[in-house]
């Protein structure tokens, strides 16, 4: 397999905390040849992160005009990504893009148009995806353990804070992505519950805006109605809460409950506490890009799945808007 | 204030584990002068509880001939209410009767007539008005102490087991109340959240049928909208959980998370854990009755009270068939 020539655009929280140290660890797959961001200081102190002190460009043009690398890396604020994507596939550049896809569904399928017809690779991240114990519950639940699968209920009321970075990135303050934190946080959540539990039908929720710095709406409650006939219900909120997660998934013989750094599987039989194993996601979505990149199927990171993520946030603000049952169908 | 002479209507299980300790306890404001029951062994064995063996009936006309009572305790299956209080009325016998008011809003608006009719009291018998903590935690709520208030998350897996006693009352097993379960046990849940967070506009649920022996649906997914734009969830299974009972209230400034025996106030200032003071409920609402009977204005056992609970449960029920939010004025 190919090493690849990676250039990375944007140079921000995920850039610098996330995607540099899930590189660093793929030294022998990945080299990181140029960096580019918004404002020069930045990029040249993303460049200087790195061993080989990658090339640092003004714009994304002229990145691009350069050429000399295989795939862009973009970790960009959402609403770039459609345009940035565009011209990466213009110049045969294969993509590994940060979620969520796009600000909206519609601007999302001209990506998936743009996959269809490039024969270099789009891959969205979506890191939720690349966490092994989500898969481990899910094969828990497809084993019957639990019995028949029932419902879910997931509450993380997350509570962020006026000073954390996150809430503190400028395009985050004024979001043009869809439901602002609904969808950017929101979207990991339902990869997760589409992991768990299969395709979701329709939503009804109901959003409410509680702080006056998360930039819009902060606060979800949704009802979920899954293909299956499973139920669920998935609250949470960006304003208030101490930052747990609960997750409770029911069979009708078993629960599994997930916390942060476990789940149990309780039967009437037994009861078993499973640990979450340590593991950088983020290296794992760009393990799973190299192989991609070099002729493996894009399963993880197809577009469709990123759109099916954000179609699930997007009717659930649009049900608020509505009063009403919202069908997913309408979104994808 | 007089002593109530009081001929108590159906000797099952809330009879006799509530009704009985409770007016144990108020012996100087209650003589139980007579009891009936479907059978009469049933009814003998109840008698046989008091020191003073009450009178025992075999049908509830011969008691009203005899007529020698003030009122009459209905401890009844749900679906005899309206029949059972009109006779008592017509006999000008006050009444305390059990919640659910009836099997719908529909037939407890016929109980709503007669009691704006009849000078005797219809004192409806909801213990979750009568549990002191609710009104010690709304008063916290109205301090400001929390903040402005933003919503509720209900969470009780109650997970009652095919040998529960309740769930083996053969009345529950072909339930003709709507929702059986969901309702039996939902307006005690509703009466709470009122107190809380104040009326209910409209609602959105699902409703599952889990168990085999649950008599209807035993599972409900509700999202609620308050007339003072506070949202909630309401999650409830009769058919699975570990019964562990979690409301969570969320004011813009703190929190209050309600357990079993015990809830907490946390601000950013103090976390406060108080204790939720042993007490019977059932002692609190026949000594509230003995008030109404002598006087006093009945607000808490006022049957449009009873109506409003139960009028959420059913536009959930409505919700989940139709697939749609539905207001709550529709059932009022």
């Amino acid at each position: 397999m190919r090493k690849i020539n990676l250039a990375i655009v944007g140079c921000g929280i995920v850039a610098k905390e996330h995607h540099y140290p899930a590189l660093n660890k793929l030294k022998e797959k990945y080299n990181v040849v140029a960096v580019n961001s918004k404002t020069r200081r930045n990029a040249e102190k993303f460049s200087d992160m790195f061993e080989n002190h990658p090339k640092v460009f003004d714009t994304y043009d002229d990145l691009l005009d350069w050429g000399e690398f295989d795939a862009v890396d973009l970790a960009l604020p959402t609403e770039y990504n459609v345009e940035f994507v565009q011209k990466a596939l213009i110049n045969n550049k294969s993509v590994f893009c940060e979620k969520p896809i796009a600000i909206n569904t519609n601007e999302a399928k001209k990506i998936l148009g743009m996959s269809a017809l490039s024969s270099s690779v789009v891959y969205i991240a979506e890191n939720f995806r690349h966490i092994s114990a989500h898969y481990r519950i899910r094969k828990i639940i497809d084993s019957g353990k639990i019995g028949k699968l029932q419902f879910i209920i997931w509450k993380q009321l997350i509570g962020m804070k006026n000073d954390n970075k996150y809430v503190e990135t400028i395009w985050r303050k004024k979001p043009k992505h869809i439901g602002g934190f609904l969808s950017d946080g929101g979207v990991h959540h339902i990869a997760a519950i589409r992991i768990f539990m299969g395709e979701i039908e329709s939503v009804y929720a109901k959003t409410k805006k509680i702080s006056d710095y998360l930039g819009g709406d902060d606060t979800l409650f949704m009802t979920m109605n899954f293909k299956e006939g499973y139920i669920g219900s998935y609250t949470v909120s960006y304003a208030l809460g101490d930052g747990r997660i609960k997750i409770d998934i029911y069979g009708d013989s078993g629960s599994i409950k997930i916390r942060k750094n476990y789940f149990i599987v309780e039967t009437e039989k037994e009861k078993l506490t499973y640990k979450i194993p340590r593991e950088s996601s983020f290296a794992n979505e760009f393990l799973d890009f190299y192989r991609v990149f070099n002729g493996a199927a894009n399963i993880m990171g197809d577009p469709l799945e990123a759109i099916k993520d954000l179609a699930v946030i997007e009717a659930g603000v649009s049900s608020s808007v509505k009063g009403k049952e919202v069908a997913i169908k309408n979104f994808l």
